[in-house]
């Protein structure tokens, strides 16, 4: 028998809010803008508690959110937003609120993670290990399943800060990260591509030299990715990925890159099935919260 | 009822071979030197079959080798050194010819990922999740458990070989890697540093401004591992560290360059317990082999 669940993705501009049963069907689900946490978890809650009334009693509650978190199920802060720049946001306490209106098994973990568990359990990863997922937008973030288990350790991946190579002489800009200023994120996110072009990633026609600039840093910290955790399968999403001629390009640079040195035919072979728009496209993130509740019945 | 098992350490310049039980003592020892995969693996049986006349059968052995190695129980080619630059070395099968003179369980897996086995299971890593273990020496190795597993995936991580930011005009040095020039390898091996400095590493005085520069590559390396793998304890051995004083100069600048953005008071407290030595010192490689082969039996 099939059992109804909720899911929550608490995005840095969005909720999305759904019902779901545990064979990864999404039935109902609304969107709430992010304003203060106070308002955005209050109709977040009203959401779910007027779709109870209509469907019936969810058995769990799964939260994909934007971090980083804190994920030590023995702090005192547990299940908080922690470090966040976002206006409000840093400490709010998300799975608290929840958890206390909703009165059901409740659990938290980043975007990130519940996108790579949702594609490991439904879409392009099945059966793989380890699979890391990759968002490419406003941020970077990564996430990273291990025997379909996500990656928590002291915090969580952060793989969005790692540091590349940056020829200044070739890209003279110096970063939009606040805390690394050059860091992944700070040089091939969408705002650090708008900030070094002066345009809007989207508007840049792809013969545009900012693609190949971007291809070059995406494979530069792919490969170091690669070279960590030796992944089964890597998962490019977000917003700059929606750029499909990306594909291609970054996978002929990581095998350029990675230069033979790594013996597997998923690289030697061209790395079509191994670097890899998500399947489930979009709904990765909800889906991954879902499978999340799952994971509580 | 402790139970006898074979444990060996295949390394590039020796291989250590041993008897021990599974609560972790070493019995009997014997270091060869490593020339052919026939002579030296031919030398390894002998050793393992004299010491079984004496001290009764063992149950089980565990290779821990220098790769990269196949580690796909579905490949051909399980338990092959794969591409190695050592003469006479590539494509050798490791496993088999022990396993076809054995005639017990055996198990294979990277130098690296049995030394982290050994830290968390005898070591200063127990009970943590993840743990990293990180060799700095003729080349850098970097293994991974999760879980208290070894990570494999494609093929097991190759965290010598992660790309990092490279200032020519402050360090001129191509690098030292075949593969891929100046990876942390390339910059930061013992080789690296003799080919840099003209002077063997361990001759350097600890004024000298080697070190500074090692400080900045290992604290970049271990920086971006700890952003892709979140580890709860980063172990470094290997003959560059036994140059104590990189210690306290390492976190220092790995602190510095996180620049507060992961909050964890592991990180943010000083790192002292963070990024340590092993507790077993030179013998983390061969009890790693032991864990292995215990996990057998």
């Amino acid at each position: 028998m099939t059992k109804l669940l909720a899911a929550l993705e608490a995005g840095g501009t969005k909720f999305l809010c759904a019902l779901g049963t545990d064979d990864g069907e999404l039935r109902v689900q609304t969107r709430i803008p992010t304003t203060s946490p106070a308002e955005t978890t209050e109709k977040a809650i009203r959401f779910f508690q007027e779709q109870q009334a209509s469907f019936g009693e969810v058995a769990a509650l799964g939260i994909a959110a934007f971090g980083p978190l804190d994920l030590n199920p023995q702090s005192p802060f547990y299940g908080h937003i922690t470090s966040t720049p976002k206006p409000g946001w840093a400490n709010a306490d998300l799975l608290g609120s929840m958890a206390r209106a909703m009165n059901v098994p409740v659990t938290i973990d980043t975007d990130v993670n519940a996108a790579a568990l949702a594609e490991w359990r439904w879409g392009s990863a099945q059966g793989l290990d380890p699979v890391v997922y990759l968002t490419i937008g406003t941020g970077i973030g990564g996430g990273a399943l291990v025997n379909g288990r996500p990656v928590h350790g002291l915090v969580h991946p952060e793989m969005g800060h790692i540091l590349i190579p940056h020829d200044k002489g070739i890209d003279p800009f110096p970063g939009s990260c606040p805390f690394h200023g050059d860091c992944l994120e700070g040089l091939a996110s969408g705002p650090a591509m708008e900030r070094r072009w002066q345009k809007r990633a989207e508007l840049l026609p792809q013969d545009h030299p900012a693609w190949r600039l971007e291809t070059h840093y995406l494979a530069l910290g792919l490969t170091t990715i690669i070279l960590s955790l030796s992944p089964e399968r890597i998962i490019l999403g977000g917003g700059v990925m929606q750029q499909g001629h990306l594909f291609p390009l970054i996978r002929a640079e990581v095998r350029s890159l990675l230069n033979a040195y790594v013996q597997a035919e998923e690289i030697l072979g061209g790395m079509d099935d191994y670097i890899v728009p998500p399947a489930l496209g979009e709904k990765a993130g909800i889906m991954g919260a879902l499978a999340m509740a799952c994971s509580l019945v």
